[in-house]
């Protein structure tokens, strides 16, 4: 039996990009849009939103801003069913950016923040809500978070927007199925008129797991990657979470096939998923831009292997403090 | 706060064998000795104590048989405090090749059944606890097992033997937290008077969250592997099974320190991991065995990568016939 509420996200296009500064071809995102159009999942996360003030167009593809008439070429010609929508990052992103609901092919704004951006946050998805999309808030690092000041922003969130969910991301992949239990219950007690959502990083190969911790415990906005693609460990593969969901709407043969005819060569290019480094950092509840540093190391670097040294400056107080 | 009962087994030569038939070098085996040993864990798993007769010494490395010369020969000169297993399979293994205890390095020896040949598997538990040895039986395959025949496979086991634990295995990597849960609690109803032990199979990431949710159920007899090395997907990381733990006796930078030095190199060697054939077994509650032939493709081949083909093969009639 399965849950109708339930609400399917693939992030890999925005989450990957942040593997390649979202330079992906125009001819490989309509292949995954087409792919997860096919497979049922409601939404699609193309990319984000973000201000060029904060990101060269120089340096970073086109999916790091998803202009409309990006997203119009995207799009084109593809009967779609799957919802597209873009991030924008509460500290990173402009509201003047978004354009009204009438011009835009995009239909859900989901807005990444920091605890102590959420005012920004709230900023943003009111804008967002206001110009007629729909809007997620994404409340990042969750395991950096003060339960105080996370209880108050989740009273903010609660009051002050009209978003359709709140989701709890586990950024740092540092979160184990009780911590996961925790805060859902933690959400549920603020968040009322809302959905929750569940975003999971695969530092420990607890992505996937732990996104079913979040449905047995009702949340219902689910995120996934095809192929785990995205930051460092990646995320909750999309094809183990469709193939677990017992809606008959869903169809993971066309995630197979895309994975089989681009993802794999990707990886192979950008590499994501489990490795020591990033392992290291999800069990110290770190940032994985130290990881990320070290995986960068040339394959001849005296240091490439040594993990217990990188286990020892991670875990060390300079790097705490 | 940990629990004293925990013990922990690492296999990752005797499961990694399954990818090489045992053909590890007596300077590697040696290295993973030491780094076991100084990880503070409890049991190493060293190898299969098969019969000659079913596998043929010239195909099969010496750690298919770990005649006692071999044995010694990589215990030499190691201050050991961990215990060293090895495992005889219920259908493959003879008797007659366990040495009274006296004569023999081994302390533990593991016994692997399905549930069919339980009375072979009782016999060399039995065989192996007379000769003065610790003994397990290792449910394999439990996903396959029918309740009614698994009921009586641990009454049975319960009532006829001395052994110290009692294992479910999920030979395909199919089960999720609550199938996990719901193995754990009939383990429980039958085994009252020995130890419950898990050993999990990666196919769907997997692997450490289930042996987790075994924990919290009260598992105490825990199965990992340097880097997840094992058939197929591999098994439960020991690095993070380890990390996971709060016995101060447990140090996982000396399995942080081989892993770098050589199962990153053996990774590229011989692949274990998550891949979508091994998924699809496992989604599909399947044999890895079809996952390993596909996998054994070479790379140039027409269906290497279609994903969709082997998923359809995979769940036609004819192979779950």
């Amino acid at each position: 039996m399965y849950r109708p509420e339930i609400k399917v996200i693939d992030c890999s296009i925005r989450d990957g990009g942040l593997m390649n500064k979202s330079n992906f071809s125009m001819e490989m995102v309509r292949k995954v849009l087409k792919a997860i159009n096919n497979s049922g999942a409601d939404i699609i996360e193309l990319g984000y939103k973000n201000s060029k003030e904060f990101f060269s167009p120089q340096e970073y593809g086109p999916w790091r801003f998803c202009d409309e008439d990006v997203l119009r070429k995207v799009t084109e010609g593809i009967d779609l069913k799957t919802k597209i929508a873009v991030m924008q990052d509460a500290h990173k992103a402009d509201a003047d950016d978004v354009l009204p609901k009438a011009e835009s092919v995009i239909d859900v704004i989901r807005v990444a923040t920091y605890v102590k951006d959420v005012d920004k946050a709230i900023h943003l998805a009111n804008n967002a809500t206001n110009k007629g999309y729909k809007a997620t808030i994404n409340v990042m690092a969750i395991s950096h978070a003060l339960d105080r000041e996370l209880d108050e922003a989740l009273r903010q969130i609660e009051a002050e927007t009209d978003i359709m969910a709140c989701y709890l991301v586990d950024s740092f992949g540092a979160l184990y199925s009780e911590d996961i239990h925790y805060y859902v219950e933690k959400f549920q007690k603020h968040i009322k008129t809302k959905e929750i959502g569940i975003h999971c990083h695969n530092n420990q190969q607890l992505a996937f797991a732990n996104t079913i911790e979040g449905i047995i415990k009702g949340v219902n906005f689910l995120d996934g990657t095809l192929y785990g693609i995205g930051r460092g460990a990646g995320n909750c593969p999309l094809e183990l979470l469709m193939s677990f969901l017992k809606n008959p709407k869903f169809d993971i043969r066309p995630l197979l096939d895309v994975i089989g005819t681009d993802m794999i060569t990707l990886f192979k290019e950008i590499e994501w998923g489990y490795s020591i480094p990033y392992m290291i950092t999800g069990i110290l509840n770190l940032h994985p831009q130290g990881a990320m540093k070290h995986m960068a190391l040339p394959e001849d670097d005296v240091d490439k292997q040594n993990f217990i040294k990188f286990y020892e400056i991670s875990a060390s107080d300079d790097i705490l403090d």
